[in-house]
């Protein structure tokens, strides 16, 4: 088990949580703080999703499908949660935004780009691509209407009437829901829509059921930990880096809770295995928009403080924008190194755009 | 031709009109008025159906297939007709609006889910389909003009310039021309784009012409005489329930208008036929948006009480939404069950801000 | 050489060039200085274009295909140079939109039209039409994140800040490095994306070096005399035909700019070579989006008259809805008459609503 842990180089990145302790003792007022903290959720991720994967294997195709489905953006959930409980509400929808982007145009645009690379034109399967942006466009609608409902009533996007309430509440119902129905439906057709798990994905050794929970207790305690003291140290980064919190939360928060899904599409793009990269982007993308943003909704409610689907004009426009680029990328069930460079010019523009808000 | 019209149960229904006109003479301020009227007008529309049905067999294929066009949404169309001569035009812009999502979320969603229960996938014609949604985002076009016209101008989508009224009378124009040159392209390439007649559905009885005609003239009347029992009782029933307007229009008038594509869209969806199921909503939704609004349009300026294309924010929202999902949903020329599941959703998520809106 | 000039009698109209010198010089307060300027741009186009394919053929495959791809929109190019210089920044503006959705509507729809008249359907390779759409579509984010950057930060779309600045430089800067991507992969694919060269097309004599760069060279300085003698001679046209500079922009110049992709594709279509009209339309309007907007906005900061990428709310209306249109038009490799028809009336309805535009 340990040598599954060590023999990834990312993982050394753990050993910086322990740099990150000492930090915030010493100086909690330095940028370093958040650095060493970001630096050691990236490993992270990966180590949830090890957990999950050895207990997934145990557990049986149904329930073992359930377990990925649902820890499959664990570390964005865990991270995205302690940011609500210290009332960080816009860090949260901003660092559900970049998830969202980010897999869509960065994750899936790097995979079409290095997997393009020497290659004249890349297939792959349509059908659950074309599937997964259906499920992307109807969250697309939850964050909409909120907005026109906000905008054409009150002429802002700032009133928060109580009907917002009530409607991003039972929008997030609806949304999970719809997200219900897809995994029933992956199940009963043998189809992982949101964690596709191509052969040969568990060649490594099959842990101890013990083992397994260990891995996966540790990595998420460690997340929280680790969440926790980059929430906390935020102030300090953002003076020191001259950043705003939409931008942490859209670009970097997001770069480090889709590092994983990074690592494994742009490795299937490398060996011609698009139908399983874009199924992480593409579905992880779906996974935040369907199951994540609402979950956090109602987890906001539970405890008191509760957070709308109400984005701002730059998190609905860049979503709409990055949910249309992908259908229409996809839709052919082709790609090319250009087609990446294209979803990957997109992030960009985005990225300055978000750079450019001023604070406040 | 008795025994075609008693052998559907729904027609059942008719027996409830004239309870509406008792309730209408005696207590006037009753909400049952309304509901009565309502339940009345579900059978209605059938009943002119069939009526055109029969005309169409004895007419040939092309003036056929033109009454089979024109007719294929006369209950809506009369309904608004009403409505629009006692003034109410924000619940025609509402009805209008209703019947197209209603069409492409509720009917096509319906289809999809019940047609898609205990089978893997299903697979449907997708020229047609796409033909359809190019022409349903023409008239998304047109209606999104006006309100950028009044936003970016006038910086409101309350304000009623002249150039307003001209832009949607020739708007009107232009669609309706398109309109008739798709009548034209499916009468000479022998394809009915609207109002798909497959085999087998004419197997009942034919009627002698007097009798078709007496009961397309039968349903005609009753039509119009319920729809403006429905619209006198509206206030009444407004109060007694807590809808707006708005509300009343987008779901309950669309509902009504739209039982019959239900039944025959789900019913054929049941049977495995998804091409016919996905022409009888896309299709008859481009017809709301290529014809009956703008001939809607054409009468108000006639009548003198000018009906603009200029629809509000929601109205706008929901129906650029709902189309770019159906064109989503119906690119790959394939469905199942979770699609019908995700269309079902954009269409609660809409009704739910629907509901949410304040009156006035 | 001259024989290839004089064949086409389109080229005739080159001979109103001296009249508008006669009477830019006798009567400059006159329309027809503006009238005859414009239908003197019409063959110098082509002129360009000509002298670009000759030395295309003689410089070899890779440099040949950069000569055709940089001088493609070399019309259009030298019109808004000199407009800008002018300091019409708004007909700048303007006519890039016009171009855009000219190329879109006008011309693809036009050849859906002619092409499709007489034949049920017509095939075409969907794969680069698909390509050029995500491009498309790339140009639409571009020019949607300024608005919402003006829109949700000032509430107006007037606001000049200097982020906006930043942010049109490095968007065009991006913009221009993703168009430079795909005529890479065009070279390398040895798939020419944006002018496609089909068999035959090069049937005509081959010109002397000499004489294709000194077509070239004439074609350049006589469209950019021409284009000063159009822009100076505006105002007076202006208020001879009751038309703002906006509707000259979107309309007119565009019109003028894009003839010779009209002539080439409508051409094409007749003669069931739909792959190569797509190609034209759809690839001109790209590289309009791609290379000439954003050098327009390099060139515009290098003068000192910076224009920003923040265009009026028609303009990003009506690019944005031709985008989608096209998308969802092209997306089944399929067209006939009627898709034309449709195209066709979403430019109409959009011709419409910048018609009535008020100035100022």
């Amino acid at each position: 088990m340990l040598r599954a842990i060590v023999s990834s180089p990312i993982n050394l990145l753990l050993l910086v949580a322990p740099v990150s302790w000492v930090l915030a003792a010493t100086s909690p007022g330095s940028a370093w703080v958040f650095i060493t903290a970001a630096a050691s959720l990236i490993p992270l991720a990966g180590l949830i999703g090890l957990g999950t994967e050895q207990l997934a294997r145990r557990a049986g195709p149904a329930l073992g499908g359930f377990l990925n489905a649902t820890f499959g953006n664990a570390a964005e959930l865990i991270i995205a949660v302690v940011a609500l409980r210290n009332g960080h509400i816009d860090l949260v929808k901003a660092s559900i935004t970049g998830s969202i982007i980010g897999n869509l145009l960065l994750v899936l645009g790097l995979s079409f780009f290095v997997g393009g690379l020497g290659r004249r034109t890349q297939k792959f399967h349509r059908t659950s691509a074309n599937n997964m942006s259906a499920m992307l466009f109807l969250g697309v609608v939850a964050l909409v209407m909120p907005a026109v409902f906000d905008l054409s009533i009150y002429g802002t996007l700032t009133a928060h009437p109580a009907a917002l309430d009530r409607l991003s509440f039972w929008s997030a119902l609806i949304l999970i829901g719809a997200y219900g129905g897809s995994l029933v439906y992956a199940f009963t057709a043998h189809r992982d829509l949101f964690r596709p798990d191509p052969e040969g994905a568990h060649a490594g050794p099959l842990f101890p059921t013990g083992a397994a929970v260990a891995v996966l207790a540790t990595g998420t305690l460690l997340t929280t930990v680790q969440a926790e003291i980059l929430v906390r140290a935020m102030e300090p980064a953002l003076a020191r880096f001259g950043f705003t919190e939409l931008f942490v939360g859209v670009i970097v928060i997001a770069l480090i809770g889709n590092a994983a899904e990074h690592y494994s599409a742009v490795t299937a793009a490398r060996r011609d295995d698009m139908t399983l990269a874009v199924e992480i982007a593409v579905g992880s993308s779906a996974q935040i928009a369907l199951f994540v943003a609402p979950a956090l909704v109602l987890y906001s409610f539970a405890i008191g403080q509760p957070m709308t689907l109400l984005f701002n004009a730059f998190e609905i426009a860049a979503i709409a924008l990055s949910v249309l680029a992908t259908s229409i990328v996809v839709g052919d069930g082709e790609s090319n190194w250009v087609e990446g460079l294209q979803l990957l010019s997109v992030y960009l523009i985005l990225a300055l755009a978000f750079y450019f808000v001023p604070a406040g």
